[in-house]
């Protein structure tokens, strides 16, 4: 199988070059990238351009679908609520994530909005930690101080 | 003070219209409507399409600028996840919310997102009830049965 995590630290790696806190999330179904997408917010100002949300957008126009069922997102940083909420609004089956926020996780770090048995849906978790992920985030936030 | 909170059920209508859930949201900086959005997540064909998002789309984008605050948002429907996080992202500071989602509500129905300690924002939340804000989602799901 190939490494859809590796695909996600690249586009991490494309928010780092722009000076963006470095995240990055491919989409995948059927053994295939569908939608690739890195942290845009400054470039962009927007505060909804996270890699997950620009991805999610880009995979349902691929679709012409709202609803991703039988996708699965490989995303290098533990998605924050607002991520974590697009990925169950989206129907996406299966959540790899690379590494885990301790300050807004909304995956189990923090709260967990995508395994929460008083909200209407649940999304498969996997924790695919790659040292990359956390690294390329350590670089970013030490070279700021 | 106008009565925004009309101004977010005329963009509800607009949903209503269209087959959508019908849901509308406005953002209002220095007494001023900057943005105004109602749910299209069907027409559009995108989950991320809900009236929040699309709103805070449009603020940002009027203000230039990711972070809006000193701005206030007001709701038809109490947010989702994803919405309700999508607030936090944008520093949103006071949340109007016409009536409660039992089944998603996200600013405490089901969870709380916007207070909530162990994360590192807080958004203002007022309960702004108004009959016409749960009798046009009464209509739409009467309709649908």
């Amino acid at each position: 199988m190939k490494d859809f995590m590796k695909e996600a630290i690249k586009e991490a790696k494309k928010s780092l070059i722009l000076g963006e806190i470095p995240v990055g999330a491919v989409i995948v179904k059927d053994n295939i990238i569908i939608a690739k997408a890195h942290n845009l917010r400054e470039t962009l100002q927007d505060p909804l351009a996270h890699a997950e949300i620009l991805a999610i957008k880009e995979a349902s126009q691929y679709s012409n679908n709202w609803r991703l069922k039988d996708c699965s997102m490989y995303v290098t940083l533990e998605p924050c609520p607002m991520c974590a909420g697009a990925i169950l609004q989206s129907r996406i089956s299966k959540l790899y994530i690379g590494t885990f926020d301790p300050t807004t996780g909304a995956c189990g770090s923090v709260i967990n909005v995508l395994q929460n048995n008083s909200l209407n849906r649940w999304t498969n978790i996997n924790w695919n930690y790659n040292k990359q992920c956390s690294s390329i985030l350590e670089e970013f936030f030490k070279k700021r101080r």
